[in-house]
């Protein structure tokens, strides 16, 4: 069933001279299938493919996105076991998170296709002329979103499915009438090509443009490279490092026609645990082991970094959160590549002057697994150490004590942008300690109440993104339909004929959508 | 009245050894006020005086940022007869377009008062919590936006009100929450400072933080490159050219935290003149004649560049249009440097190999006044020359003849970004040419009917932007009420207690906006 080809739009392609392997880290061995990078060639054929079917693609309805979005959905399930066990040779993954991450894939999909199938989401606003104002008569403008063009997406090491593939930026992208040209991650690989060849069917069974959709494998980074310089390539979605994602940012802003990457990196997910909220709330220390152990670590919403006021509750919370997580079972990462970043980070970190290390799996793990750590510092250690501010991608944590509530708040006001923030709190402890939770709402894009970071629901009002180097640009999400926004710009017709308006702005309104009609949200024809 | 100085914060500062006049461009001398340069010291303390403000004003409710936003409005109104003096004699612009761009200021800093006082435009979204849900309960999220922080304004040259001090930028930026620091334009200095004067003084009747506004003098570039250094600084607006603009993108993409650009560069603004419209309207030369000529020609929508098809018609179209713009007086431009990179990019247009001049109006003017200008090339020519496809900021325009209907679709495809696109059409023509109605969709912001692109109207449904160059970032607009979404962020709280929301995601509605409430928009309470 594999190929180990590139998808050129709906032909397999096979032309490049790179081959490479994908590996199975709970075996510890490489998986049979050989893989093809794609050459220059193949690469500026799909671009150009892609900007070929975008000329009809920008105009297929939302009713007709919806079809094709959901053939998808169906392609993806009918993948059935073999993509689930493809997903789990590739990742060591076990086959229940395959199968929930799968779900939320589909319903990612479905979501798009409900949103643009109704299609209110184009915003559209219409203010009519007035012939006879004075001292020049005031035209009628009617506005709207389009697609910006064809969009490169980045997939994700740690979500196969969900932030790949068919993920989150291929939905929204293709929901928003833009054509997709995936970099396939070079860990799933063979995961990516069963994605790809289901969204290929998609293509061919509701009748979409050849070129809609691309498929690309790539060893390293060059493919990617190519795809971002590109001159027909018009947005960019990424997940990933901070490394990788900078770099694909500069790249983009260098062109000579820079075009906007969201790119959705690194995050180390402050928690602050209040006076109170210590005292009272025995179930803390297990709560944070688990979600910090939680999928291994490899979570962009792992909580990195617990912060708190010097107390004997503090002392008391990290001798317990040390007891608590050693006696998880230590579980494999995604790759060997991804084990010894994690071993060499974790190793750096605790190595700095003035870190403890409180806990320590210490017993012999197999290949690839990941024992769990935390350590501990004072405030003024993790004030001046910027090597302590940054992410180790696994199931890390260090538990920063400040010396007072003034050093806390200077510890929050000086972090690098957030994905999260977290505020562990008895009742009246948030409007007593409001400058804390104000620094902190400066520096993320969410905040949880007495919760834990990892787990980020799919529905409209999630943002995944936040200040830099959370995401390159904190003014949108890479989660929830509102993701369809980085792929669109409005557009104005000024005094364009009724009948030669997209449906969305003529007067009679025919799809019955949701519009603001000189400054009035209304379905209502215009008279 | 005038004192020379900056704005820092409340407080007028004058420390700086740069010295600096602005000049009238009719009287052709230098006016006699003397204008000091911000020093960096002073530079920084606008900016970290600003970012002491945010913290205060970043939770000022919408009705007091309205009633701020309205009193700048009252202010300016009251500098009354001096602040059109004053615009006069640094521009050489009439009293008319003085009073107009001032009254077009103040509907833009109502328009913003009336949205935020309303509330609605935060976009709030509600998604409650399902504690039954399986296999994982679901969390309360509720999101809306917050301000970025501070904001720095360029303003633009040629509306010296409109789009500078008190303009669009700070009017959207003041309205989303964000404290503004303006890199004041050094040729009208005086008129930045009289609109700063009155700002301040809304600043002190209406109670808010001092350094929500500071007004930076500047005589080159220093100030400005400064400024979008600055750490505190979180995003940019400009209004201006291509190289300026692009400078400061680069800058800011290459800081260690990139920050949003919104920079309104040029445009050449293309119209299609199709074959049946230039045989049925009669009127085109004339229309065309006085729009090239507007206001010396300085409009960001200015028309550079007609396109056509060969034809008898069009023949007669370019010289009759050359008669028609020849007959209209000369007018003086806003300074002598505007006037001599004029002359220069005009003289290096008409240079180009195989462009013929139709027009030119060949009588002696006075200093600083602009002769306009309209030229021929066939389609061939202009494909080949990008120098053809630069903005000549003046009464410039070319005319292109193309073979046949295949290289006009080429030339629009091949088109850089533009704010605007005008097709110019009789009745049918816009299906019959549907290939090239869509190429220049592609190209630009907005598409203008039968009509011309100078007139931006000020409303909802506007859109000035535009693929670049036409602005940094095409998803947004720096004209009508959706400005305001350049300076802010989407922001999700999750399991927040009731309470502690902001007033416009509480259970209650207690400021009655619309918000969607499990995917409908409503203004209900939540019971």
């Amino acid at each position: 069933m594999l190929t180990g080809k590139n998808y050129i739009g709906n032909k397999l392609s096979g032309e490049g001279n790179i081959f490479f392997k994908t590996f199975n880290p709970l075996l510890n061995e490489e998986n049979n299938q050989v893989f093809v990078e794609a050459s220059t060639k193949e690469i500026d054929e799909a671009v150009m493919l892609s900007a070929q079917a975008f000329k009809q693609y920008r105009n297929i309805s939302g009713k007709d996105k919806a079809a094709f979005l959901n053939a998808i959905a169906d392609e993806t399930l009918a993948l059935d076991d073999k993509l689930i066990q493809t997903y789990c040779s590739e990742t060591g993954l076990p086959e229940a998170r395959a199968i929930g991450e799968r779900g939320r894939t589909i319903f990612q999909l479905r979501s798009f296709a409900d949103l643009v199938a109704e299609g209110s989401w184009v915003d559209a606003s219409i203010d009519t002329e007035n012939p006879d104002r004075l001292p020049l008569p005031k035209p009628d403008l009617r506005k709207m979103t389009i697609p910006l063009g064809p969009v490169v997406v980045f997939g994700a090491s740690n979500f196969p499915l969900a932030y790949s593939t068919a993920g989150g930026d291929t939905a929204s992208a293709l929901a928003a009438g833009c054509p997709v040209i995936v970099k396939s991650h070079p860990m799933h690989a063979g995961t990516g090509e069963l994605v790809a060849s289901a969204i290929i069917k998609a293509v061919q069974k509701t009748g979409m443009p050849n070129g809609v959709f691309s498929n690309l494998n790539s060893s390293g980074i060059d493919v990617g490279i190519q795809l971002v310089k590109h001159s027909e390539v018009k947005a960019i979605g990424f997940t990933g490092s901070i490394r990788g994602g900078r770099a694909l940012f500069d790249l983009a802003a260098q062109r000579k026609e820079p075009i906007p990457v969201f790119a959705e990196m690194g995050s180390i997910n402050p928690v602050v645990l209040l006076p109170q909220a210590l005292k009272e709330n025995k179930n803390l220390p297990k709560l944070y082991a688990d979600s910090i152990t939680l999928g291994t670590g490899q979570f962009c919403t792992n909580p990195g970094l617990l912060l708190g006021v010097k107390s004997d509750e503090l002392t008391e919370f990290v001798k317990r959160l040390g007891e608590e997580i050693v006696q998880i079972e230590p579980s494999v990462m995604l790759h060997p590549n991804i084990a010894k970043a994690y071993h060499e980070n974790e190793n750096n970190a605790v190595a700095q002057s003035d870190v403890n290390v409180v806990a320590n799996y210490t017993n012999n793990v197999k290949s690839n697994f990941a024992k769990q750590v935390v350590a501990t510092a004072l405030g003024k250690t993790f004030l001046k150490n910027p090597v302590l501010h940054q992410e180790v991608f696994g199931p890390y944590s260090l538990v920063v004590a400040c010396e007072d509530v003034e050093e806390l708040e200077a510890i929050i006001s000086n972090l690098e942008g957030q994905l999260t923030g977290t505020i562990m709190a008895a009742e009246k402890e948030v409007t007593e300690y409001i400058n804390i939770v104000e620094a902190l709402q400066n520096r993320v894009g969410r905040i949880i109440y007495n919760g834990v970071p990892t787990g980020v629901e799919v529905c409209p009002s999630m943002v995944h993104g936040g200040p830099y180097p959370a995401s390159t640009d904190s003014r949108f999400t890479a989660v929830g339909i509102n993701a369809i926004k980085r792929w669109v710009r409005p557009f104005s017709y000024q005094n364009w004929p009724n009948e030669l308006l997209p449906d969305e702005l003529k007067d009679e309104n025919p799809i019955q959508i949701i519009r603001e009609v000189n400054g009035k949200k209304t379905t209502n024809e215009i008279k």
